[in-house]
């Protein structure tokens, strides 16, 4: 699959989650299945994906039984006995979810290292404190730091709660029916799950076919990523205009040209980065509109919008989770333009110094503040 | 590129709107602006998408110029003279929402076709209406075809309203500038964006590159499409139930089965209909926050979610739209279920009847709300 | 009702689509319906809301049916015979909704004449047009409030074409049979219905119970107007950053002022309306969410979700428009800073320029595409 | 305040969240800070919210002072005394969503109750399971509210992860620079803030004014709670359809009433409850936007839009919380209906049974799974 041309940065996520990865991780689900229960596991796979393209089941997993069957005629009989498309589906999307957690929290803790790097070295480089757009009081770089590396590890701290999604298989109807009938007794089956689950590195958990929480939190934990990545992508957007001239981003070959305009040097990583913040919330949205409209024992529609849904903000994430890396791995700080721009602030960015009486340079607790971020960072494998 | 496989049914949008035909609408659009200023237009293309993967613009036609400059070199210094990335972008966009559109409206007049003959034929198909779930009074299927219809009628009219989308060239920051100096004065540039706007088949209209309307204009549109189509599932769905049996999906083959029960039916159809129902309106939603969130002449991240969010939508409409017209014109009208529910109903449901005094089979203005209906959707070139 | 504290402004709203308005308007519709069947409809009113507190019957119409009732024993058997508790609901948001259509296009028109003034007056001051945060090539700021201003008369054309919303009466379950059975025929009851229409000054229409464009298509209308005033918001914001200084919001007695810091003089406006830009585009989904969710003959929970939605998307849509007619119509344009900065930003912004051979000032079409912008906006009734 | 009257219900989230209880969280903010001062802190209150209406400063913090001052003249110069608007309404925001959180843990503990009960009782009350509408295999009700039960100790666990809200004050641009004023050091200060937090019984936290995760956290859990409970609410609304009839909703007085249909029985608590699941989460979509959108050390609009976002998802999911104990602690099981049923959906759904060769009666792990359940949810606090 060549990368999306409409979402520029989409080659950063690699093969995570595309159709050749999902259909691994369904394969994968189906020969820990028939691992547990003792038959041969080594599944002849799929070479082309257009043999899957077929609408009639209504999901991908049955033309994928079709052609395995097909090419494994030894074990066709044992193949996905017991198990329905959704124990496969969502199995194997906990599976593709399971390497975008990794590759995110990997990035998560590349940026924290940054950070930490930032705000502890500019925690004397003072800077206008903006709010509501205009000149407050001082403040340092440094601790502009030090609040978005809080909110990378408070993603960090989010995204860990929800990683860990367990296993999903209850047979056709979340009884284990079939699953008992193929392992003998209910105890049995339950063990087949729990070793299905460890063999696939999962937790095991009884099925969540219908309460969905497992990948609404996991959609939450992606989107607080991407909050916490829109934020520094706008400071550093705004710091970037030319008026401001604060901060830039890392120059690469190639990067930040114009189709027009010869003088442009433009922040793609940051235009690119907010791009995903904007998009994200509403694909969470979705996830959980699909589980409040949960029903039965398998939903006529809620569940297979979760499907590229999933995808979709995964995808994204991992593409913004490794520019925010490269952003703030290499970010420029213009300490000259900071100190120009607060100097010429005073006497207004003074005002409340001399309301309230303080004392200069008026930058109240920030070295605790900094010092308090850095330690909290610390306590995190970076 | 191989259909979706996370989005069953993908399949049916065929190419419309994939990168390839993208890159096919932008080229077209490079073609036009060197055909109205008299240069050979007939641009060698992309053999190989791969060669347009490139984060570095932040968008397309960069890497897409660079390949075309070197496989024409011709014109290479004359292509792209004057325009921006945007213009490029923005008017392929356009290109490829024009053929999504006329898909659709093809299929909505299919289904008005397919509905008022419903409407008809079941005018006298007596069958138990129901509110908030339970049994209200009687109606007839079809006066709830009739309304079907409208409310397809209706989507019909929000997507013609928004339909003609116009083009979008204004040069590096709207202002026409560099077509200004390629055409040699102010009217000659917009006489040449008026001429590649005819070349190209569009309304011609000054740069929109921040006024982004007729982007979330259509957006709305489409996803009033899903809305009329989600309803029309949601009944389906519904009357499909063993319980109540009253419709049933066109049978074909291969389609609604089960990869673990032998006995199910599912309908595949509604069910994709209802996920493509969920899905849409936080699409839609993107779009606006994207415009919500324009500044300058061109935005920072804001012009960049756009892109995939209408590709997104668009083939997702247009599959709905496909699975939409199969369903309703091979909708099975099981007219004994619909007539057994009924009996079985009384006297409940005869009890406002007996409060107001109304008369035997108290179907109020079925026929002339019915007759509305069609007369409506004939006014339409079904 | 005191207005909403955690939405400043939101006092501009008045009374539009409060809880006291919603009730006028519900007795308005029983009035009418009363009147039209030739019977006394001077309804004695409501008193007290807290008497219409009631989630019995999941809707407010049937407690305000029995306080009506109790207070206007003469008409109490006619009144709402006939009708469901839809019909009155639907009907009295549609009058609610009137009003504010009208205050936002009254809104709109005095944008755009302000913008009208504008963009005529400022067509020769000269600024740096900024394209994905960086400096481009010049522009003038008559040519910014041009775009604006061809966003503002978008947002008038959507609203408009979409504010026409007619009556919605069907009965229980849109057959009108008990309005057959009160007026005797199914064409005295379209009779009936058509008479209150006239009398409520709303197109009449069939039942649309269940197919709700008109309500989304508003719903969108405006939210298409909140982009357009939050790209003027997000102008402004940046403009009235210290380090930029081209615009300043019109200033008033008590506006921008600090809890804390003496020095501050916030864009109040401009937050607030950007606020609302932010906030209205998931209202709009939710409504769409609604109708793609309609099932039956008034759907089981959807219809509810509609009305506090509508309530909430309205009075923030009416506030965001008098915040913005009051910004644009007091804007401060400091035309020596646009100039300052326009200097400082050659040679880099002369770069396109120097590569086409444009000639200076290098404005391109830039009265033209104002007149342009005029031509269409006094198209209008500004 | 009435409760709304466009949201049947709101009266049950009493006067949480109120204006009147916003208030008096910010006059509870600034006592506390007043008394760890040794400032008398018996400040006297509003009578009147209207005086507080005042768009000026853009937050409702600004008029508060004012007439607080006024009341309070002898700690009117000590009150705010280092703080911003922000510290204070944040606060207050935490000290509403503190009471929010109290009262939906313990109708989600009220929850469990019933549902262990529910689950426990009917574990042996065999009824069809049904995947996408179609009837599947058997399977227990007793299950059916054990996956209930599931979602809602989830929805306990997402939402108690993230109950346990911070202080948020750090002065005007979050350096703590005017606490440290009026304390006298940066460690005093930061003691200050330590001591305000324990008065107010919150965890202290340096400020996150501008990183936003722990407001985007409890959003994200009230919707994964409406999302439990959505999924309930639709099974009991498929349920209470006649022709299926298998659950009942609690009979009240008045509850359930038609103002057209006297025969009417309406599932109202259900169709209320779904109502909250189909608006809650573009809310919380709206909060991310929010938090993505962050910028500076106060943001421009992006700050504001959260307070009335908090409001309205939090009342609405206390009204579900209430009503969705309500609807599960009477729920009425219709055990014949369910066999009739069952019965009536041989040979079809004993089909899968027949493939696998699994025994009679066909249900799996039921007891195990129905325990597991039991014993995860009698971990907790019920």
């Amino acid at each position: 699959m060549t990368a999306d041309l409409l979402w520029p940065g989409d080659a950063r996520a690699g093969d995570l989650f595309t159709d050749a990865r999902v259909v691994a991780a369904m394969i994968e689900v189906e020969s820990a299945w028939l691992a547990v229960r003792g038959f041969p596991s080594g599944l002849a796979g799929i070479s082309d994906l257009s043999e899957l393209v077929e609408e009639g089941g209504g999901n991908p997993v049955i033309p994928l039984l079709k052609v395995l069957r097909a090419r494994n005629p030894s074990v066709a009989d044992h193949l996905h006995a017991g198990l329905t498309s959704q124990d496969v589906l969502d199995t194997a999307l906990v599976l593709c979810l399971r390497s975008v957690v990794a590759k995110t929290i990997q990035n998560l803790d590349q940026q924290a290292y940054a950070l930490v790097s930032l705000a502890d070295r500019h925690r004397g480089t003072r800077m206008a404190a903006r709010t509501l757009t205009q000149h407050a009081i001082p403040t340092t770089f440094g601790l502009k730091a030090a609040n978005w590396l809080n909110a990378v590890v408070d993603a960090r701290e989010v995204l860990s709660a929800s990683a860990n999604l367990p296993i999903q298989i209850g047979g056709a109807a979340g009884t284990l029916a079939a699953p008992t009938a193929v392992a003998g007794s209910p105890q049995a089956a339950l063990d087949l799950v729990a070793a299905t689950a460890r063999l696939l590195g999962l937790p095991d958990r009884p099925p969540w076919h219908t309460a969905r929480a497992p990948f609404t939190r996991i959609a939450d934990a992606l989107v607080t990523c991407t909050d916490a990545w829109g934020k520094i992508a706008n400071d550093v957007l705004l710091a970037s205009r030319p008026e401001i001239g604060e901060l830039s981003e890392p120059i690469a070959a190639g990067r930040g040209g114009s189709s027009a305009m010869p003088n442009k040097q433009n922040p793609v990583l940051s235009v690119l980065i907010r791009r995903a913040a904007l998009a994200a919330p509403p694909l969470a949205a979705t996830m959980h509109t699909a589980a409040a409209n949960a029903i039965d024992e398998r939903p006529d529609g809620s569940w297979h919008v979760e499907w590229a849904t999933l995808r979709t903000l995964s995808r994204r994430t991992v593409v913004a989770a490794e520019q925010t890396t490269e952003l703030v791995s290499g970010l420029v700080v213009h300490v000259d333009r900071m100190a120009t721009t607060l100097a010429a602030a005073y006497p207004g960015i003074d005002a409340e110094r001399r309301k309230t009486g303080g004392e200069q340079p008026y930058l109240g607790a920030n070295d605790q503040l900094i010092d308090a971020a850095l330690a909290r960072a610390e306590g995190k494998p970076c």
